[in-house]
C-alpha cells in the first residue's frame, strides 16, 4: 500500500521509509509561525518554567497581524510583548506593522516556507500554506510553546480525503464557492483530523490564489489541514520568490495510497454558495433568498488577495453599494494593496462608495475595523461564520465568494454574482 | 465702538445691532453636527423626556467618524443608533460608513456650512469651521441635545484675541507649526473663553488647509472658537463647491473692534514646532532633544488632508521608515484617501513602510488603529497630547506637524523636517 503526500513529508520528516495513519510522533517543524494573539500566552508559559529559548531564530516568523495597528491598549502590549521577544532572542523573520498584513498571506508569499516542510501556527488558518504541498496546521498555545522551545510537536498521523473535481468553473464560481460546496456536501465536521488534498483537472488549471483559498479553509470542515500536490503553477509561483527546485522536496501521494474517504465534484456544477448562518456547511445558491445585508466585506487570509480584489472590482466598477449598505475592503497585505493601488482597483472601491482598510484580520474574527452590531446582516468573503464571531451573538453571517459580496453590495440584497457577468450582461441589454 | 466677526456674527442671529461681549444669548444655529460617540448620549437625554423631535432636519449633518467601521460591538450599537435616529426623522444629510471620513474634514468640503453662519457639535473641534468665516463651537451633550430639539444654544458672548501674523513661513515650516509655536506662547489656557481671530499677510497668503489647521486647534489654547475672515480664497474654496457669495454673509471685523489681546507673530522665526508631552503648549523646536520614537502618526481633524499627505510623501519618496518605527498614515476623508490614490501618494507609503488606514479619527483619541501601548513614544500630527490621550497613560505624545512626523519616522527619532527640504540637500550634497 502506497502513501498520500502528507504521510510522505512526515515519514520523511521523521526519518521513516513509511508512517502509517493513526500513529504518533514527535514531528520536526520546519516554520513556526507567530502572531501577536496566541504567541504571547505561549511565552509565557516556556517564561513560567524558566525555558528561556527558541530551537532556531532563523525558523520562527513573527508577524503581528490581528490587532495591528493597535486597537486598544491591550492590543499594544500584545505586540509590544511579540516584539520585544522577537528582539530578545533574535528571531530571524520579524514582520513590522506597515511591512506586513495577514500573516498566512505574507508568508505564502515570502519564499521562506516550501513544498516538503512542516509548518505550525497557533492559528487555525495555517493550514493555507498546504498549497505549497507542505504539511501545515495550527496548534494551540502549548504545542505551539513546545514548537518554540523544541522545534517538534507530537502528531497522529491523519488519515486523507481525497477531493477529485473535475471540469470548468462557470463564469462568476469561484474557488471560494467549490470549498463551501464541499464542506456543504461532507459537513463542517466531515473532514475531522483528515487531511483534505485536492486533486483533479479543475485544481491543475487552478492558480495559486485560488488554492490557497481551499487549503485555507480545511479547518472548516474539521480538517487537520489541506494540501495540493506541487506543479508547474506551484514551481512558478516559488520561483517569482526567488525559490528554485532544488531547494525543496516535491512529494506525490502514490497510485495506490490509501484514502479514507473519497470525493467527486464536478466543478462546473458547482454554483455561487453562501454559507447561512451559523455555520460553514449551511450552503445555499447565492440568491435562493431575498436576505437584505447590512455590511459587505471581502478580506481576510481566505479571500484578500489580489484576484479577489479584481472580482470586486470587476463588479463595483462604475456603480454603487447600496445606500443602505456599508462596504469594507481589506486586502490582504501591503504589497496586495499596492498591487490594488498600482491596478487602479482603489479608486473603483471609493468611487463605489466602499471603505478600504489596512491589511489585517480586522473584523473576520469580531476584532475591529467593521465588528457587527445586534441583528447586522453581514456578507463576508471570510471562514467563519459562528454566532459571535464577527461582533454581536445576535448579528447573522453570510460567508460567500468575493464576487458575491460585491454583487450583493450593490443591490442591497445576497445576490447571485453571475448577474454581473459578461454574458449575462449582454443577454440583459439584447432584451431589453 | 466697533465689533469683531464673531460679535457681529452673533449679533445677526439674535436680530440685535450690537452685541457686547459677556452677555448672554440664545443663539439660533443653523448648522448641528452630530458623529456617533457624543450624539447617542444627547439623544437617550431627549427620549427620557419625550422630547422626541429634531428642530430642522435639513439642518442636521450626521457623520459617523470617530470609532467606525465599528472598532467593538459597543461601536457598532453607537452607530446604529445614530443611524436609526437619522432614519426616524429624515436627517437629510447622512454620510454612511465609507462616503464620509473625519466629520469636520467632510463637512468644510461639502458646500454646505458657509460664512456667516453657526455650527455647533458634540465634539471639541468643532473650531475647525471658523476658517470659513463663521462661528462653530463644540459643545456637551447637553447642549447638543437641546440644539437638535430647539435649534439654538445659549452663548456667552466671548472676547476676542486678535492673532497677527506677518511673514512668509520657512520652507519646511508649516501653519501646524504656527499654532503650535501661538499655544506654546499664550499656554493651554491663554485663549479660554476668547474667540481666536487670525489676521495678516501670512494667513492672507495660506490655503484654506492650512487656515482649517489654525482654527482647527483653537481649543487647545482653551478658545471658544478660531476665526478667519473670508477672502479670495475663501470664496474660490466655497465655488469649487457649487456655492456662490450670494448664498452666504461676509463679516468683517471694524478697525475699532476691541480686543482682549493682541498677538504678534513673525512668521520668519516660526520654527518646526513639536509640542512635548503632556500638554499642547509645550513647544520645543523638532530635533532639540534625540528622542527616539516607537510610532509616526499622520492624520486626524487637524492634519490629514490632502497637502499634509503631501508634505509626507515629499519626505518618504524614495526613503524607509526606521526599522523600529511603525508609521501609520490617515487621510481624514474618502476624497483625500483617493486624491492620495490618484496623485502616487499611497505607493509613496508603501514602498516606505508606512500603512495607511481607512478615514477615521483612528488612534488621534486612543480608539483604534495605532493605540499606544506602555511607553510608546508616538509623533504625531494629531491636536492633544495629553496623558492617556493615544493609549496608555504611560505613552509619550508629541505632537508636530506631518512634515515633522514623516521626518521622525525616517530618522527613528524626533527630526527637525527641514533637513529634508531641497535647500538643505542641497547643501548637503556639495559639502560632501
Amino acid at each position: 500500500m502506497g502513501m498520500t503526500i502528507s504521510e510522505k513529508i512526515l515519514a520523511a520528516k521523521v526519518g521513516r521509509e513509511k508512517v502509517v495513519p493513526g500513529e504518533l510522533y514527535e514531528v520536526p517543524i520546519d516554520w513556526v509561525l507567530c502572531h501577536e494573539v496566541t504567541t504571547p500566552a505561549a511565552l509565557r508559559m516556556l517564561e513560567a518554567r524558566g525555558m528561556n529559548r527558541v530551537f532556531d531564530p532563523s525558523r520562527i516568523v513573527a508577524i503581528p497581524d490581528h490587532t495591528v495597528p493597535a486597537m486598544d491598549i491591550k492590543a499594544a502590549k500584545l505586540y509590544q510583548k511579540l516584539k520585544s521577544w522577537v528582539q530578545e532572542f533574535g528571531i530571524q523573520h520579524w514582520f513590522e506593522v506597515g511591512r506586513a498584513g495577514i500573516a498566512h498571506v505574507v508568508l505564502e508569499g515570502t519564499g521562506l516556507i516550501k513544498p516538503g516542510e512542516t509548518l505550525v501556527s497557533g492559528d487555525s488558518h495555517t493550514c493555507n500554506a498546504g498549497a505549497l504541498g507542505m504539511f501545515a496546521t495550527g496548534v494551540g498555545s502549548t504545542d505551539l510553546a513546545g514548537a518554540i522551545y523544541s522545534g517538534k510537536v507530537w502528531f497522529k498521523v491523519p488519515e486523507t480525503m481525497l477531493i477529485r473535481v473535475t471540469g470548468e468553473l462557470q463564469e462568476g464560481v469561484t474557488p471560494k464557492d467549490l470549498v463551501l460546496e464541499v464542506i456543504k456536501r461532507i459537513g463542517a465536521d466531515g473532514a475531522n483530523y483528515l487531511v483534505m488534498e485536492w486533486v483533479g483537472d479543475t485544481i491543475d488549471r487552478m492558480d495559486m490564489e485560488g488554492r490557497f483559498t481551499l487549503t485555507n479553509m480545511a479547518i472548516e470542515a474539521g480538517g487537520k489541514t489541506g494540501i495540493i500536490a506541487v506543479d508547474d503553477t506551484t514551481r512558478n509561483f516559488l520561483a517569482a520568490r526567488g525559490v528554485s527546485p532544488d531547494q525543496y522536496t516535491e512529494h506525490r501521494s502514490d497510485p495506490d495510497a490509501e484514502y479514507q474517504v473519497v470525493v467527486d465534484i464536478d466543478a462546473s456544477e458547482v454554483e455561487p454558495t453562501v454559507a447561512y448562518p451559523h455555520i460553514p456547511s449551511n450552503g445555499r445558491v447565492a440568491g435562493s433568498d431575498k436576505i437584505r445585508v447590512d455590511q459587505a466585506y471581502v478580506g481576510s487570509c481566505t479571500n484578500g488577495r489580489i484576484s479577489d480584489l479584481r472580482d470586486v472590482a470587476r463588479i463595483l466598477r462604475g456603480r454603487k453599494v447600496a445606500d443602505h449598505v456599508r462596504m469594507i475592503v481589506v486586502p490582504a497585505t501591503q504589497a496586495v494593496w499596492k498591487q490594488a493601488v498600482v491596478e487602479g482597483l482603489m479608486e473603483v472601491f471609493v468611487d463605489a462608495g466602499a471603505t478600504v482598510s489596512y491589511p489585517s484580520c480586522g473584523a473576520c474574527l469580531g476584532m475591529h475595523s467593521g465588528v457587527l452590531g445586534p441583528n447586522d446582516v453581514c456578507i463576508s468573503s471570510t471562514n467563519r461564520n459562528f454566532v459571535g464571531r464577527m461582533g454581536d451573538p445576535s448579528a447573522q453571517i453570510y460567508l460567500a465568494s468575493p464576487a458575491t459580496v460585491a454583487a450583493s453590495a450593490v443591490r442591497g440584497y445576497i445576490t447571485d454574482p453571475r448577474e454581473f457577468n459578461e454574458s449575462h450582461q449582454a443577454v440583459a441589454v439584447s432584451a431589453d
